[in-house]
């Protein structure tokens, strides 16, 4: 067991499994979270959906639970339970008493291999899929928008597939998929367990060995090394137009390095750029359209660091009344030039690494967050060290670097516009 | 051998190549073609271009043969030889005198199975290939652009992914990669052969089994099923501004169905509608924008009916002097518009009629040219009484059914539109 200076430990069981141990004895609970290396972006071509599939056939009957008592043990001691699937990992997480963490780390490691996957589960489970897809998506046409926007920048690297998968190749998964998926992936060698609570590394090492310490090793797997995408030399816009859309807004895509593909630095002033640029009310964005001409409602920017591969930075901004998309836009691009062009001040990266550093300190205080920085830096090729030297490094970008980023990268004619639009507009 | 009424003759050797001979005695010479059922399309993700390559591989040396000497023995008599890859297949082919048939048939015979595909072999025509894609691509906007607007019209189906690969996946094309695919796709049972020209079907059939008969079946192939693409819901354009653009031009594209794909009727009926709107100096968009506003340069209307998954139709317009791409762009949309609206004449749709079979007509005159349709067709998952019966369905379509498939297909809010841009102008 190797141990942090903040008692964090991480320690490899027998058959690879990865575990990170984050004490933290503020309140008696403990959040306990195993992350899958796997996501949409590692799915075969025509199978899109199949990630996010497994997070809901998880909680189907396996050869020693029936399907439910997971969700109802956790809900009968007052804990909570849940999942997600991104592009690159599918976690499954409960927070819970620390005297209740063996029997979770029990499910856990039961599910991770012994499910039961008849035609009959996949097909239920499946119509549930398609249901959450036409309510989440289909219904929705800023979803609907966002998905063509993400397909439109994304010419080459998976990253272009909906993490939910295409409607009419979910209506086609079947139980023969579902199985060699399973197969493949579900094993302790492709899963990262992170622990962060109320309890003691040894304690879990104990446990962790007595649960998940059972199952055997499954199939070696290759590096995710996945097609990527070639240099974009165009600018591209996406519309929506639809009668259901109240609030219009447009937003601007660019693809990024991310902190696991960027040259040092870059990502961490990327964050920063983020942050300056629209992460919050005192953002350059934001002065500008909502509170100096008041042409727009909300205008933010982001960053989505934590990629296994290449990755988007994005502003978006809603009008505000009559305000036309145009205007904004050309106003929103005119802030993004002049970073490029004039760059940013001393005082204002400062407090911009403020920003970003007290929202990360605010966020330690809870357990469910830094378990999942740790889950997520983990998942996707990521370090402990990565994870620990982050708020340093972030301290050490310099004006210059946050200026070289965003005229490297954030280039007006190599960008991806989605424009939402109401109908009567047009 | 089953033969039809024009003495065309099909049949199978033991090892499952297909052959097609076209007796044609105008001239004494024979073309003789080798179709693989092997495209980019099918292509595993990150290994764009290998289809491609192949097309350039298949010249290096055999077991039997020095590279070149295939190439030489068609030009000491007189022939010519050429090779074409796109997205469903690749086809080699020579045109000589009967008499050079037998040895032609020997040569494809041979680099079907027995290239010598050293390090050395793949990395120096990897080079070839890549300069290739320099030239023709990255020197020229317009290439760009279309690689672009492709892989934006296409969000799923593989069809987004350029011929000639990506440039940075073209680089890594390595031995390894090059002896699995030819493996896989290089054998009888994949491949049709078409023969057209000054011979007997006999003659063909004893100089095929003589040859290409003693080429063992190679591995069985799935059939192929390819990711296809979602519902399109959105209006998306791709821009190129270039300095060095001398002409611009929009495009705007739609995804319609093929001939394997389209219900009955509906692929005849959209080769009518690009004939009416756009296939010559008699098109509504020619004599609407060149002719009569004077506003265009060229416009041209475009259906690429011969594909195994669903296909584009596209529209291309050149401005005359300073008008401007968007009031072409409005223009041009009238027109179409107007034939989703209110259909087409009976006249007109006669007229396009007698073209598209004139032109074929002509075109059966050039040996090549139906050996072509032959092969395209039956690689892309067609049959014989496709190709004959084709005039036939051309005849039956109604004005109803053009005017539905331009509605249907042609919708302005579900396109994908390309405009290349000279620097100045922007």
């Amino acid at each position: 067991m190797a141990a942090n200076d903040d008692g964090r430990v991480t320690f490899l069981l027998y058959n690879g499994m990865e575990v990170v141990v984050i004490p933290d004895h503020h309140a008696p609970i403990v959040t306990h979270m195993v992350w899958y290396k796997i996501g949409s972006a590692d799915e075969s071509p025509g199978k899109s959906g199949i990630a996010h599939f497994f997070e809901h056939l998880m909680f189907k009957a396996t050869a020693n639970h029936a399907a439910g008592e997971l969700t109802r043990a956790v809900a009968e001691i007052g804990g909570s339970i849940n999942a997600f699937t991104n592009r690159d990992f599918t976690a499954f997480f409960e927070t819970v008493t620390p005297s209740a963490l063996e029997q979770m780390m029990g499910f856990e490691a039961d599910r991770m291999r012994n499910l039961i996957l008849t035609d009959d589960v996949v097909k239920i489970e499946r119509d549930v899929v398609l249901e959450e897809r036409r309510w989440r998506i289909e219904t929705n046409p800023g979803a609907i928008l966002d998905e063509a926007v993400d397909a439109t920048l994304w010419q080459n690297q998976p990253y272009r597939i909906p993490v939910i998968g295409w409607m009419h190749e979910i209506a086609q998964l079947n139980r023969t998929d579902a199985v060699a998926f399973y197969n493949k992936y579900y094993s302790p060698n492709n899963a990262v367990l992170v622990v962060a609570g109320d309890v003691e590394p040894e304690t879990v090492k104990v446990l962790a060995e007595k649960t998940y310490g059972k199952v055997p090793r499954g199939p070696e797997l290759l590096p995710r090394v996945r097609p990527v995408e070639p240099q974009q030399n165009t600018k591209r816009t996406v519309t929506l137009t639809d009668a259901r859309v109240s609030v219009p807004r447009f937003s601007t895509h660019w693809v990024v390095p991310s902190y696991r593909t960027a040259e040092p630095g870059e990502a961490e002033a990327l964050d920063l750029l983020a942050e300056i640029l629209g992460g919050g009310s005192r953002s350059r964005l934001y002065q500008a359209l909502v509170v100096k001409e008041g042409v727009a409602t909300g205008a933010s920017a982001r960053f989505q660091g934590a990629s296994l591969d290449a990755t988007k930075f994005a502003i978006s901004v809603s009008p505000r009344g009559d305000a036309k998309l145009a205007d904004l836009e050309a106003a929103a691009g005119a802030e993004v030039a002049r970073i490029a062009k004039d760059g940013v001040g001393n005082d204002e990266l400062d407090m911009a690494k403020d920003r970003l550093n007290r929202s990360e300190i605010f966020a330690q205080d809870q357990q469910s967050y830094i378990a999942n920085i740790y889950g997520s830096t983990l998942a996707t090729g990521g370090t402990l060290k990565d994870v620990e030297e982050w708020p340093d490094r972030i301290r050490k970008v310099t004006a210059d670097q946050v200026k070289a980023v965003a005229a490297r990268y954030l280039v007006p004619g190599h960008s991806t516009t989605g424009y939402l639009v109401p109908k009567t507009e047009n």
